[in-house]
């Protein structure tokens, strides 16, 4: 069955599912949204996600799914980048939940807002609250990572997939990766695997903004 | 298998996972942790969860599973309360992400800063955003509600444990459920499920500060 994801390519949410399908090797059909200007608030994409959120996965007979992580379980049911052992499969969502819950809202906010809003934007003064917390979700992961190669049971998947997303961009929030060996080993491990693509490139305004944060 | 739960009686999420158990009818230990009085953060319990929240789920065998929800994954896997269809599970699993990313921050945390914090602490100031976002998550849950009777597919199940936790005692928070017919009436299917258990009564010292706060 055909897919369609509607998703903000420099978003590492929407980033997660494309990653995932690039690796499932399945085709999709990719339409840009940009959640940056607004695009997610038209009456048409509120139709689709009343949640006004990308990505949003739609199936050839209309059917739609939200919420990243909720799309990379489906995507991966019944293949490698899913266990199909119960307690393995409950590991890898308890690693999902904790990326949407302590680590997204911090690590993801904190980019957001050094390459996505005015370099007068008041949400500048949460940048110093957000990054204290996106250190304690990163120092989680690092302590995991001395005993375990990957975040999905024994192999890597879709918790690799969903806590590389933003990880992986964490210092263009001003969120320092330097401290932690053991997440920047793991960061090289998932580069490695095939069919990886890496988030683009972002662009010249936005690096510009990123480089004035710093 | 014996299983050991660790929580704080009156948190959602905590209550989540005992609902289940009584709903499931399966036997559990429940060990009272005081995380208002600094409890999760403790060696002892960190060295159970290093990200120092309740609650925590041990095996009999020693093997710990962190995050609620993922927890109700893996308690519900195989039973009614979680469909068996990939992508009926898959829609329980995004209004269970949207639960931990779109609601309990909000809903929770201004329940939790009304009851639990010093009626002059200054995160009360973050309260008419946190009440703000509250109802823009309510509003998305009126509307799938206005088609359906729940939220995990068909009938009831863990994504409707999910939401139900704090959507039941959102008031306590000054989030008014006034406006909400739907999730009313869902509620109450909710309440009148066979086992059903309630959230305990907040003790008088917490009463009195949400009385406080209105």
């Amino acid at each position: 069955m055909s897919i369609t994801v509607h998703g903000f390519s420099p978003s590492g949410n929407c980033h997660k599912v494309r990653l995932l399908l690039e690796q499932l090797g399945r085709p999709y059909t990719w339409v840009e949204v940009r959640s940056d200007q607004g695009a997610t608030r038209t009456p048409e994409f509120l139709a689709i996600n009343p949640n006004a959120k990308v990505p949003v996965l739609v199936r050839e007979d209309g059917a739609v799914l939200t919420e990243s992580n909720a799309m990379l379980c489906w995507l991966a049911d019944g293949t490698d980048f899913l266990p199909a052992d119960p307690w393995a499969r409950a590991q890898a969502l308890s690693w999902m939940f904790f990326e949407q819950y302590s680590h997204e809202p911090c690590i993801a906010v904190a980019r957001f807002i050094c390459g996505w809003t005015p370099l007068d934007s008041p949400r500048r003064s949460e940048l110093p609250r957000l990054r204290e917390r996106a250190h304690a979700a990163l120092a989680v992961m690092e302590r995991h990572l001395a005993t375990h190669d990957w975040f999905t049971g024994d192999r890597y998947g879709i918790a690799d997939i969903a806590l590389f997303a933003y990880t992986a961009p964490a210092e263009e929030g001003g969120v320092s990766l330097a401290d932690y060996p053991a997440i920047n080993a793991w960061l090289d491990r998932v580069r490695a695997t095939p069919k990886f693509v890496a988030l683009p490139d972002n662009d010249h305004e936005v690096r510009a903004r990123i480089a004035a944060s710093a």
